[in-house]
């Protein structure tokens, strides 16, 4: 072993279930998960991921495991783990822990995702009025490029990213998110724009104890029970970094996040080999197991030093990060933008996510000109590295949205021409994603992580 | 001349008045503003173009003149401009005009610029609530390098674009917009989610004869007062283009507009010598007066051939466009994360525009932190090359938008340091921005145009 | 007229031919050439500058102008200009002038260039053995962009820069220049490896009275008579810089340039619209007159502090340079190989010119395969932005070096393929370079400066 | 397993030396080394690879091994490779063998490298004259980045590839290199310019039983005996690829090989970390065992199709290649220049190599200014991402050479400034690399092939 090999922290033995590994993972944010492992400062250390689903969606040709899917169970994480400093002193509330992530990628032997839409009753997505049904895509690895047979014609180098990242919050911060998150649910429909067309997407996810891993604390006892009705969920991000989903969090980056408990407690998962931004499709990056590469440092005393509250508490702090020197090169990038206006012509006051979710329909409209499927471009644009970017967000009415896609990444030159050659279905019968029918009456869902 | 000198086809004057120039120029879409200028399609034409206020806004030592800026004398832009193809036949309802920027630049010998915030009651901005003075930088240009007086200590180089550029509307497509604004206008604060913090801003910017420029149609006639009172404001970016502010339309790219009346009747003016995604601060972009040289492709039926009507009529469609080969190029990137919750600790569901004021802000206060006031990283941040990505739109209830700053820009290094110096205020006295106190009391808007 | 407007300070007449400007310009390097203008430390100021022959290539139909150019009057230069700082105190010999590249261009009215090879007998170029011809080709220019009625099927951005930027030499260094030279034209033949295939091209450009242009100093004067008889060539960069050719040195670029003589007296010419690595063709670059826009600064004893003299004396240093943020940027990249064989098959030992002239050779047949003539590819190569790399030295006998093209610059796709269309000449009657034949028997030059 | 797990088809044992890993390995070029795996086109498959010098040179604390290394063992190759179509035809001489890099690195718990400079005795390097003496450089990879305790103060990401790679000669061709080489090697010192600095220094390196190793070919035979004196050494790259130590074969990038035996025997090794263009001192880049992943395709008759020869013989081509996506990315680069006139000051005659060498030397002093010894200067220069660039090859007799440094990769601001802080030696007792003493006189080397 060269002294600079990664030491392996949490393991992953893929041939077991998620909940039968070695070192238990969890899926819940809360501050009295106990840490599976301990690194310094300085040292590099491999951390090994299952991805988020923990092997409930399969290298298959159907796409009932995603209509079906329990989100109650998500994110399996790796982790916590406690970082201290080189004299053993661990990272303390009010510090900043800085993580650098030096290598990810798959775990060997896995090298394979999917793309996926969930069911408009179960999870949807940010366009799931116009796609209501349960979609997948399997994608294939060769080094850093991948392609999908379900969306024939396009290969693309991933921009590889753990879409969760982040520390344990303090009982105090997990009291905060518990009680807004309440309210937006109790109170949401009545004060949201969007309501008419995510009407049926969950406006919070909540504390549930149904699905819930804690990782070392065992299930059936009253501490699991406790801890599992107000353990925060992992899907949104938020002060502690968490499910960010920022696709240039990849080789080469480094993540500032603020310390809320002794250790700063770190965990990590949903490994996505490539995502676009925004992540529409919901289950929309490449998702994969993966290991990450990490090494880290403390800035003792950083969040004062570096971050400002933004909110009522000292608490309501944002992460921030540097950009690595190893994202895909793209030169040439076609632009499709969107208007605060929805689908209806009815007017929206400075909506950048109205005006996003417009340049996303322009964007799979076009594609499937040039012999795409509808289905198939919006799982595209979820996980190919496109860029989706607030131009503008001050000219009253409009909001002006854009979203850019490398043309590099396509088999066939899809910018506008004069002399363009008539495409319509371009073969007769080319392969599409894989599908599940909506039928607004979804069964009863079943809960892998009921059989542990 | 070579042969490939562009054709100068809009002159200005920067000696005469804004409403003075030899072309008359217009403020305000409407089908019947007259062209001003005809160009064919292969052809390299120069249009050049005062600053979007006509000048108004000086490079003096006060922020008073945006103050009382009458807003609505903006934008002046130069055209329409009509495009016929070799033969003469002029650009057709439904054909795609493609427009390609093969330079762009201030006006020689007013190599200047300016960075504002409005006042609060006067057209305020992205941050009004924070932000409620007008403030002002100069900025003055080293070639591809800007630097101000007022925001010491960074220096960069322009990603230079016209902030509007379109085509005239149809009739059709008139009436459309000023239906569907009006109802904002009239029905907004009750289904606005960001009404709090935006209250004291127009919901639109409805017609108004007042500070109407219409071109060669004199002030004063019938047709004057019918036009002036239905043609639509230039603030909002909409299915023409028009006021895209996007950053990345610089040297080099191409803009594919649907064509809505016979010649296609091309405006552009607000030239920026640089902005960040967003244009925050409203008055945002280093604004300045500019030359385009462009040159025009007509693709015959290209409406129908490439835009997908995204509404109720085949008019609901936005352009396209592709990004040129010579923007700046930056490899170190500091990130500010943003979640849609407000400064008050209040949860929004999946708002992209209150995620990405929240990074906004989060950078400012970062940026105050290195010794810049927070007017100076507020004006900063909307006009460097930033850029704003909506980083995750489906994670429930939280959006992430992210705003990347390139550091080169800066004179010291502002990433977080183990071992930062401290900073507090660098130089005890050092420049500021030029501000005007807000007493929510405004005097009378003078209208330069109705000196005319 | 903005405070940060350029100040003109060398103003080129189009009108007036090279030698009847009112600055005069000059084609040698000498301390006594008398400075025709004075700029100081942190002004932005504008130089205009002919083309390096004066104008004696020209935008017609035919090679025979670059069949018969007289060689001994290039490059006409503008300048030299004195550099002070602040306090008015000037650079000093010891020092390091800063030069800043803020802008350049070609000059407005004169949007045109050209490439061209050299007959054998006058001049030739690097592959003067395979293309014994004078050829030429023109380009006219979009914006940024670049294309050639003579070279259909390419079009690209310019990395505009100047061929030749450089202070005047010390006396002590102009006796070095002169020697070392000198001796290489006596002593050459029996040393050089590369001499069989390039005997005919002049071994150094040794002073020459013949087509002399000296600034201020009247031709016919001892003065001149003895100026004339020692002054550099400006054909060879050296340790002034001079006409390095480095195609990098375009927007936004610093030079750090030794000076030799009180107020540094920089020149500069040889404007180039765009050049490959190493302008093989020799006329390479394309060709052009054109302005910079510069700003300078002085490191008090800078040479001492950063340039190390690499021979006897002190003055045996060289110019370093940084390189700017708007260079195009293109990601695909088709490279060929070169290694040290000649085309007879003989090895050389390391010689990375064998090695660079094999790649191009590669590189030109290559693309003679895509329906180019084998003119037409030498003269692309010599002037858009290839790269050229000396990528391994050490491989004992083989050097090896790359060119590396930009596969965007083409209307085609230039990818090897397993399922190739053959091409052969793509249109029986294709445009091609202007061309003259070569009979080894070249009549009397006209020198245009004898004129003056 | 996923389906596109790469099949590993060249194992290595790390805990076995290079001579007894169960797929044997070779170090010459030759038609009769047999093949030791099959391929067919379009699997990924996995090649692992020792480092050059099979574990020769260790992670230890003295250079004695680079001082006494046997170059006769170089550079042990993992292969042949047989490629074959989906029915199982093998690639034929005259095809293309298309080589994608899927994706390479370090071989699982072998993290480091080494970087060196050999006696001048015993292979020498660019420098050999400025720098006579062996010496090491151990680096450590943290993922993506490199660091060396015996440079510190730099650490910068790798642009990985493979030193080197190639198809097997046929007969024919092996011949002509031998012969080629021979004559070099003989009549060599009377025509070389660079003979006087270089003089030490092998003029070609030819075949040579000592430390042969031929694959499946048992020592000893006759068979053996009469290939090890033929096979070509794999020190030089040439026509069929090979030790081309091009840095820009990383990730992604594909190559496009000449196949000139049945099966094209494919064969890779001498993996690199990193490199700069040039490798200028021999043992130059960061050298390591390594993986590569690859993906093979055949274009058929593609040799006639795209490759020219450029020599007596159709086999007289070189390989052309893609540049991948994922290079690192720098922005601020410092660069500099060399003119083809020696440290005596002699001018050479447009000798690129000489004006490289300036540019190195140039550079070498430059960074000794801010506290870097030569030695560790000169090696980093040989080991890190710069770009040595072939600027100017035409204007007689100097040609312009410039070696472009990326800036990042520095912990200290390594720009020129009017107001720099003196350095000197920054720590009075730093790090550096690791030396062993010059003496001219060499003892027995030893030979580590020779005891197997």
């Amino acid at each position: 072993m060269a002294p600079s090999t990664p030491r392996l922290v949490v393991p992953i033995d893929l041939k077991k279930k998620a909940w039968d590994q070695s070192l238990p993972l969890h899926n819940r944010w809360h501050p009295l998960i106990t840490p599976v492992a301990e690194v310094h400062t300085d040292e590099v250390f491999r951390v090994e991921m299952v991805d988020w689903t923990g092997g409930v969606i399969g290298d298959n040709h159907s796409a009932t495991d995603v209509q079906f899917l329990d989100l109650s169970i998500t994110h399996y994480l790796s982790g916590p783990i406690r970082v201290v400093d080189k004299d053993g002193v661990p990272a303390m509330p009010g510090d900043l822990l800085v993580v650098e992530i030096c290598n990810l990628g798959p775990l060997p032997g896995d090298e394979w995702g999917y793309t996926a839409t969930f069911d408009r009753e179960n999870g949807g997505g940010f366009l799931t009025d116009h796609f209501p049904c349960a979609t997948k895509a399997i994608w294939y690895f060769e080094g850093i490029y991948a392609y999908s047979p379900q969306i024939p014609g396009v290969r693309f180098p991933g921009l590889t990213h753990p879409g969760v990242i982040g520390t344990a919050p303090s009982a105090e911060l997990l009291n905060i998110w518990n009680e807004r998150e309440s309210h937006v649910q109790e109170n949401g429909l009545q004060t949201l724009k969007l309501c008419e067309v995510l009407h049926s997407r969950p406006l919070a996810n909540l504390p549930s104890a149904k699905g819930c891993v804690l990782g070392k604390i065992k299930e059936g006892t009253e501490e699991w029970e406790r801890i599992a009705n107000e353990a925060a969920r992992t899907i949104p991000g938020r002060e502690n970094g968490g499910n960010c989903d920022i696709k240039n969090l990849s080789r080469g980056s480094k993540v500032y996040l603020p310390v809320f408990v002794e250790g700063a407690n770190l965990s990590s998962g949903d490994m996505h080999f490539s995502q676009g931004d925004g992540e529409v499709s919901f289950c929309g990056a490449i998702e994969m197991s993966g290991f990450l590469e990490l090494k880290c440092d403390i800035i003792r005393g950083g969040m004062k030093e570096y971050l400002t509250p933004m909110g009522p508490t000292p608490l309501h702090v944002n992460p921030i990060f540097e950009i690595g020197p190893v994202e895909p090169r793209f030169s040439e990038w076609l632009v499709f933008e969107g208007i605060s206006v929805d689908e209806s012509g009815r007017q929206h006051f400075l909506d950048a996510s109205v005006a996003y979710k417009r340049a996303v329909l322009n964007a799979i409209d076009y594609l499937h000109k040039f012999g795409y499927s509808k289905e198939q471009a919006y799982l595209l644009l979820s996980c190919c590295p496109c860029e989706g970017r607030i131009s503008g967000i001050v000219d009253a009415p409009n909001a002006m949205a854009t979203l850019a896609i490398p043309t590099a990444i396509f088999d066939q030159d899809i910018r506008p021409k004069a002399s363009k050659v008539p495409v319509g279905p371009r073969v007769l019968k080319r392969p599409d994603v894989l599908k599940c029918s909506y039928d607004g009456n979804l069964p009863i869902t079943k809960n892998p992580s009921a059989t542990s």
